[in-house]
């Protein structure tokens, strides 16, 4: 309908998660009536991301340095790693702002079906990680879904054999959760795992 | 939090309209963990239409040409001239499929409040259109807000003095609305403007 760039620049605009037609549409007007600074801008930080950021050689997070800012921190106790599936859960584990310890980022999960084996989880790093010896406790913070468990339950076996302490993050009732507006399932977790006082 | 580039990348997403901190960090890390080539794509969709994207220099709507489809089209009527505020509206009528002239795109009203002026608007651009005579009815369907009928208003005069004649898009209840849910304003206007039947 508009012209081939105008086009072509909607049709790019559709790789961002959550935008559909009419979105990029409005967004492709938006940065060419109003704001093609910003376009330049967001044109070359996507260049230098895609060609600078890599992968942290300890944790596997993203990062375009050798080493993630939280591996090189020496405030950090090394001893303790936490195992999240992406970047965004080391993020909300960071903004929670208790977790001393470094991480493991697993960018995903066991899933045979989709072909995601231990190999392409970094596991053989993680391995690797583990029989340094540095590290005392693995804290498994993958998510509470069937293949988050899975996964879990993997990297739990591997660690054990290396004689390392593993805990499994608590799950149940969210703090300032209403019990009314709870899911079974988070339910009837909540009462398995009830702890004594 | 994140390293520098992956937080300027964040940062610069947040110039696209509706995109707040987090849906920025969830396309940031959407595009680095699954989608370099999206990404890459979108660099060279925004870097080429920031540089080849003008406005076409009969109708002033967006395009990468010297002049765009629309006007270029032997087939549309070059007699009638729709008036309208942004491409978007444009792109809006073209797929309502009826109308077969051409477009004068305004990118925008008149707002003495903000400083944008007759100028701003290419009203002299339009004036000199109206002045080469090929045109016989000035269709004004800027949005029925106090700035587009005002802008509507300062045009129909303009066009009159070039003895043009001028009509303004029908404003009233949309086609499958339901009377009980209009505005106030919207059914006032087309109690009205009703016609005789």
């Amino acid at each position: 309908m508009f012209s081939p760039l105008i086009d072509e620049l909607m049709s790019a605009l559709r790789c961002l998660p959550g935008v559909g037609p009419k979105s990029a549409q409005r967004m492709a007007l938006h940065l060419l009536e109003r704001d093609r600074e910003g376009a330049d801008r967001l044109a070359k930080a996507l260049s230098a991301s895609v060609a600078g950021v890599g992968e942290c050689n300890r944790c596997r997070t993203l990062t375009e340095q050798h080493q993630c800012s939280i591996c090189n921190n020496q405030r950090r106790t090394k001893s303790m790693l936490c195992v999240v599936e992406t970047p965004a859960d080391v993020l909300a584990i960071e903004q929670a702002g208790t977790y001393q310890g470094t991480y493991f980022v697993l960018h995903g999960h066991l899933s045979p079906i989709d072909g995601i084996g231990p190999s392409d989880l970094g596991l053989d790093q993680l391995q690797t990680l583990l029989a340094e010896g540095d590290i005392e406790e693995v804290i498994l913070a993958t998510n509470p879904t069937i293949e988050g468990e899975a996964t879990a339950h993997y990297i739990s076996e591997r660690a054990k054999r290396a004689d390392v302490s593993v805990s499994r993050i608590a799950h149940g009732v969210p703090l300032g959760g209403e019990l009314e507006f709870i899911d079974g399932g988070t339910l009837a977790h909540a009462f398995s795992s009830r702890q004594k006082i």
